[in-house]
């Protein structure tokens, strides 16, 4: 095992260089002086993996902050359209949205439709829409959900997802989205796509792991 | 604003082909079936950005997931020697442990170490270290104030510093860390280093956003 002090450390570290130049948008520090504007994340807002993040939904205050995921598409999870106040930041980025309109009211008749989660994950899988942004209104319950479903194809185990799910959705959390998780049948992935292989975590080594569908129909 | 369907992209789909061999750790699903190991990540696990994590101690049951990770070093933020049971794993992936021992009591009169912060933040602020996992034992307090200083240094808004920093400490947050974040001088940064460029979020285009520290002493 190597351990090692700050201070071996200290002698260690030099310039990491860029490869373009400042640009008007960096958020730049000179001996304190911070230039450039301050920062604000949707609620809610957390990197799901490389390239996938999940939040609430995101209002003009938030957009400053967006510029910095340079986001190629969202995954957007409510039934109403989406907000008009960030109709001119998507059209100038270019950026995809990707509707999946799903109740978000907590009654227990209230149900996920299964084909809504699955054809959002496909959007999240498919690493062209990368960098992407999975949101609904408060990034707790189908946001939850549906992230959630990622983990379970990601091998996670239940109780770490249960976990993720809690720390966003907090007291709000609600059993019917845990029972969706638990019930979600990946099998389900494999009637949709001919084949999705998926790269994540660092996926630019030979150790990378992968998620790998197969068509069986 | 593009607005499309889950139909109308189910068509576009194809093969997102990887560059390596798939390996026996691959977590592969052939119609459902599942074959691979459940994976489980550390308590309180979640990714920061780019090539860095955060989570609470992890034991030898994290230790498939971790791997996943491809991690290059560690920051760890206890006093205690690193778990001898870690040793094996951590030794045969070669994986660099920082170590910057900060006391966890939740006594009023312990204070965080500003200097073990600023050790730590260079570490992690260092590309060439990612992916790196910041860590102490339950990754709330500790590594909450660490990712705190982190994101004041990417010019978040203190709200989101405050949300994201309660949204791991739950009913554990302390006041005292979350002084230590606001108060903390980022000017300080710029007396230990010479420079460091750290391209964060998504930066492989000329739209990323960089820190930029430079030396003024």
């Amino acid at each position: 095992m190597i351990l090692e002090t700050s201070e071996e450390e200290q002698e260690g570290i030099v310039f990491v260089a860029g490869d373009e130049d400042d640009g008007d948008g960096a958020a730049s520090f000179f001996g304190g002086e911070v230039v450039g504007e301050v920062l604000c994340p949707p609620y809610n807002f957390s990197p799901v993996g490389k390239g996938i993040y999940r939040s609430g939904l995101p209002g003009v205050e938030n957009i400053a902050f967006l510029e910095t995921l340079n986001l190629r598409s969202v995954v957007y999870l409510c039934p109403e359209p989406y907000p008009e106040a960030m109709a001119d930041f998507v059209r100038s980025k270019r950026i995809r949205i990707f509707q999946f309109g799903i109740d978000g009211s907590k009654e227990p008749s209230v149900v996920i439709p299964i084909d809504a989660i699955m054809g959002a994950l496909r959007i999240v899988l498919d690493m062209r829409n990368h960098p992407v942004l999975i949101h609904c209104k408060r990034g707790k319950h189908r946001t939850g959900s549906l992230v959630g479903c990622f983990r379970k194809l990601q091998n996670w185990c239940s109780g770490s997802i249960v976990e993720e799910y809690i720390r966003f959705a907090g007291t709000k959390a609600r059993i019917n989205d845990l029972k969706f998780i638990e019930t979600f049948d990946m099998s389900c992935m494999s009637h949709c796509v001919l084949g999705i292989i998926y790269r994540y975590h660092g996926g630019c080594g030979s150790q990378a792991r992968r998620l790998i569908y197969r068509d069986v129909s």
